[in-house]
């Protein structure tokens, strides 16, 4: 791993016992619903503010650690599969030869650890805020399970829509693992960002976004589908559930020039075949089906497409 | 409507005034995680302890009148459509002329209206507590969308159990919209009263079962799964997501002696024109899609049944 900005984790307060508390969810960006999720937690291992994001990692009772940034729960131990692995292999498979991978964001490193199953020559992962790798490092590794030491793990901290700016033709998978577009990550659902993220992909290169919930910020969904396919010739959203995001169903769109939605079955097995580990979530055959929305989501995403 | 068992509705208290108010929901039955749900209501409608199960349904800030059985969310008039239309469809448009229906349980009465949409002759709603019949017709009118007035439904009053040991060959689809498998409802997961439930349905009929969670129940949603396929050649898995249900994916259980995993979306899309009214979550394209479960649930069923 080369890391190109070293610098120390900030040290953590004194270990907060919590007793029988409840940590109760911040209601979710962009979205109007008036519900909120509990879980219960044993002790906060670590909070800051650093000069982005207000991180705090938990061990909670049944989930194991979770990382929860500005109030809203990013990932835990139990169920961080889900996300990583449907915003990995969606788009890894749907490419023929995947090689140079550029990961925005993924601070947890577990979206490393799913692109490095590949047989790639190299991920960059580019991460606006050091501290969140320092501390999920630190208190979850879990999550990255030594990814970061893999020699084909290059990192960068930077702000994603400089960092995009500065490649031309070099990825063949850009992944961007990002928090609620709202604050840093605003800019990032920008038809601007698109089209540098279009310039920085190879010919026939995928891109996988996390696109919100399509239960409870189903507007934020179909303005990414809207915008991405100014840029690209196919997107297709897909669906999973994460049990502890509160949305429902949660949404991840891929994009390309290539005919994602025709790529088969046997090509999708054929390819599978090629990772190194295994998979919880992600099957093949999940791989279309979890793009069938249900019809009123499907309604909403053609009428504002 | 032929209403067995004339009574009236039990005089509700003084509405109550919960200001800014959170209803928490009580921990899931058959599910050790330490999680919770918890929805702003503006007031409680209602609230009866009846001989068999203790309810009340609130008026919600953002989902419209919801029904709670024993602490434990039910359904709510902004998200019931996913599970009436995934237990009612399912099942209907797998059979290919379904005259004759009987519904154990399904109090709201939303199961009868989403019947009630196909040129059946006749629907019986079993339900064993007549006061939530009574309350919901009341309360959530919604629901049931004046379905128990049609003409072409009766309604009994019994245990669910007791009831289906009268009927041999009497009908195409059963649906069993019941509660968790505790309490009253325990016995009706009994290989018994699967049994007894294959006697009541035609040869080639059709069965659905809330069959739970399959993210935080998945050893119920095998038990059930397990004891079907002792009683009917075929029982596929459905899944699908109701945003106030606190276990992620919920589980749909379809059986039958008919190879339900080989009609074509040909001819589900023949029967689903039938249909007189819309549906807003079930398609005929989801109705296989909904079927491939994430590979961690995939292997559970297959390793238990």
């Amino acid at each position: 791993m080369k890391n190109t900005n070293e610098s120390c984790i900030p040290t953590p307060p004194a270990l907060t016992k919590l007793g029988d508390n409840w940590f109760f969810e911040k209601k979710i960006p962009n979205c109007d619903k008036q519900f909120k999720i509990g879980v219960k937690i044993k002790e906060k291992l670590f909070e800051t503010q650093s000069p982005i994001f207000h991180f705090e990692i938990f061990e909670t009772v049944s989930f194991g650690k979770m990382l929860v940034i500005d109030g809203i729960i990013q990932t835990t131990e139990a169920d961080n599969f889900v996300y990583h692995e449907m915003l990995t292999h969606l788009p890894m498979l749907s490419h023929p030869n995947p090689k140079n991978v550029l990961i925005i964001g993924g601070g947890d490193g577990g979206m490393l650890h799913e692109v490095l199953k590949y047989p790639v020559e190299s991920v960059i992962m580019n991460e606006i805020d050091e501290q969140i790798v320092l501390a999920c490092k630190t208190y979850m590794p879990n999550l990255s399970q030594g990814a970061f030491d893999d020699p084909r793990a290059m990192l960068h901290f930077e702000d994603g829509k400089e960092y995009i700016k500065k490649h031309t033709d070099a990825f063949d998978v850009i992944i961007l693992d990002l928090s609620d577009p709202i604050g840093p990550a605003a800019d990032l659902i920008a038809l601007d960002f698109y089209r540098d993220v279009k310039k920085a992909l190879r010919k026939d290169g995928v891109i996988s976004i996390q696109s919100g919930s399509l239960t409870w910020q189903p507007k934020e969904v179909a303005t990414i589908n809207q915008r991405i396919k100014k840029v690209f010739s196919h997107a297709v959203v897909h669906k999973g559930v994460v049990s502890t995001y509160q949305g429902g169903e949660f949404s991840f769109t891929i994009a390309s020039d290539l005919a994602l939605e025709n790529i088969s079955l046997e090509e999708l097995n054929k390819r599978y075949r090629t990772i190194n580990g295994s998979t919880y979530y992600y099957t093949p055959k999940l791989h279309h089906a979890s793009a069938v929305l249900p019809k009123h989501l499907q309604d909403l995403l053609n009428k504002t497409c």
